[in-house]
């Protein structure tokens, strides 16, 4: 399909026009096993991608030659000049993904499409080459395939997939990247959380302003590390991003937590339940978990039995509202979803109280204690854990790597 | 000065309170010497970093030993676990500087404690370990001194320095980088801009959002490498980044031109001459040579013979302050400055009409043509080059490596 390069990519037609560049090609792909096989932790030791694979998949592009023949061979160091790109201005994108085992033992990928399209309009944003994201999806089932025997098999953990693609132009004249690496790269993974499926907390902060936070590229994430890490030294293991819109606590925006989209369940007069999740307005970035939990709260027949009945919306959070429900005994759940913790409760909220702080001032932090829930959280963990691992057919979300 | 590292850098207890962790220490620094060394290429074919000395310093940070003993060794490409953060979620930051050679043959820096300073604040700001910029500057001035054949000696034309430090941690958890490279790349520099000393057109864009344009950071580039293609397919140079901070042109603020600070001369009412460039409001880069400019054209005698009386403003500038100023008459220059470029005057400036756009919606674009000038960026870059290059003592500005 190497043809397909072009003719999928109109925008892309500063690579491609002059029609002799080859396009990523997955049937030009070479395998070179490892000589010995790396022992498999328990999964208990796992811990988020600390652990990698045998093999990784590696593809090149040249401004002259276009993409060469992927190869998946042992997994290694890169080996870079010093002035590429990736080091200096840092046009990186990357992707998560899952892998995992059905009843049958098949190796399964959830929603892949999805990833592959994010992943190419991530490339587009920070003016990296192009790709035909059917190809890398082909490369990435390969890899996967190979690796079967890394699957954890304990329930709702996996083994995570991380695309990445960096600019690696080896000259220091700031412009985009003519020069690019495509890799894939295996971590299995034991729960994201330390604590397990226990309910995290969080501290509302105030985020680093994300003109890109609606791309997964890697540049959005160095700039909330300080602020990660302060909301650590206070006790609490993830951050609430706040987006400051206005004045006071209804001005703080709640946009995702830590590296999550983040839901609220909330009780109605009507005694209905909502469910709302921040929209898509340019700052939050489109989480594979939040559609997909999107869609299953939305589908015409309940996703899980014994729920109330449940009502999605996408809609602007302050944490003025959070505060207001708490204190009317109407916020029944808070929680995160993402690909690498799926579903993961928020048994604490804190937030200051004049809501201008970066969480760091010493400020008088107030807590938000959230009660058990109704299951709202648990149920969408549980169906899709149900939907990635086969056991569940959902609208063809789970697909088979071979 | 190893134990310095600690006393200087109260904010970096999470990495040093331990006490056991060795500082950076350029005394430890050890010296391999490259077998053959490169042709040095004509100046004319530099071009703007695409060539790399013999050498380059590396140490590396470790969470549970402190920097390693530095090393001055070829130059090679770095070998890196491809989960290093510096790919994922880029902590990555760097300086520019320049080496030059007075008139006694001996290497001169320009400002560099400006340059380690703010290296430090970037550091920070991701995350990423602390270092004591005096050691590293010391390691600087070593590496110059043994690349001493590589400064050109054309007017202009200098030893551009690129201090890089990224983080390596090789997991994929979403947090900060423990682990550092500290490296030193140099690259003997032709002019800047392929047409010379003539003066550059910019198109007026709407700049990604960058809470973090205050710092050096690597990620503070990728998201504007789009509307740059975007505006050299336009027929202009570099672009004219603008913030939205209100409607129409008037609401759209002037903040940087390309990786270049922004200046304009006006022709007061009064006879006199003013010369602004837009306030460190924390979108703006605090430029070395931005500041130096500043201080030159504020100096209580005038730093240049023949100009007329200059008066320096930092204040906010607008698409539609510019549009006004030409209209009337009394927009007298515009130029860019930064280490890489010095100063480059400008000879067009393109904005789209509406003001709203990125630049790319085929919108109507205007252009403000600018006279030759009063001879403010000739004198500024003329000022600073003999100051660079030793031939001119200006407040200690120039610091011989040796």
């Amino acid at each position: 399909m190497a043809a397909n390069g072009n003719a999928a990519d109109p925008e892309g037609t500063n690579f491609f026009n002059a029609g002799a560049l080859a396009g990523l090609d997955a049937s030009k792909v070479t395998i070179t096993k490892a000589k010995t096989l790396k022992p498999i932790p328990a999964v208990e030791d796992l811990g988020m991608g600390n652990t990698m694979t045998d093999h990784m998949m590696v593809a090149t592009f040249h401004p002259a030659r276009g993409w060469s023949a992927p190869e998946i061979k042992p997994y290694g160091p890169l080996e870079l000049d010093p002035a590429s790109s990736c080091f200096q201005y840092c046009p990186n994108v990357f992707e998560g993904m899952k892998a995992y085992l059905d009843p049958e033992g098949h190796p399964r990928l959830f929603r892949p499409d999805l990833n592959m399209a994010r992943m190419r309009q991530s490339a587009e944003r920070v003016a990296l080459p192009p790709f035909d994201p059917a190809e890398l999806l082909t490369l990435i089932k390969r890899l996967v395939t190979l690796e079967q025997r890394w699957i954890p098999t304990t329930p709702g953990c996996a083994l995570y997939i991380r695309p990445t693609l960096i600019g690696t132009r080896p000259a220091l004249g700031v412009s985009a990247s003519d020069h690019a690496l495509l890799y894939v790269i295996l971590s299995p993974m034991g729960p994201y959380f330390p604590t397990g499926p226990r309910a995290i907390s969080l501290l509302g902060v105030r985020a680093p302003a994300r003109g890109t936070g609606a791309w997964k590229l890697g540049l959005n994430y160095a700039p909330g590390f300080q602020a990660q890490r302060a909301a650590a030294g206070r006790g609490y293991q993830q951050v609430l991003w706040l987006e400051k819109a206005g004045a006071g606590l209804g001005g703080m925006k709640v946009t995702e937590a830590g590296a999550m989209n983040f839901f609220v369940v909330v009780r109605r007069d009507d005694g209905g339940v909502d469910v709302v999740t921040p929209p898509l307005d340019g700052t939050v970035l489109p989480g594979v978990t939040r559609a997909s939990c999107l869609a299953l709260l939305r589908a015409p027949a309940p996703f899980a039995p014994g729920l109330p009945k449940l009502h999605a919306h996408e809609r602007a959070l302050s944490v003025a509202d959070l505060v207001r429900y708490a204190e009317a005994g109407r916020l029944l759940e808070a929680f995160g979803v993402g690909t690498a913790v799926v579903v993961v409760p928020v048994g604490r909220i804190g937030y200051e109280e004049e809501g201008a702080g970066e969480g760091e001032g010493g400020r008088k932090v107030s807590d938000i204690v959230l009660p058990e829930g109704v299951g709202v959280a648990r149920a969408l963990w549980e169906a899709l854990v149900e939907i990635q691992e086969g056991r569940r057919e959902w609208e063809g979300w789970s697909v088979r790597c071979a």
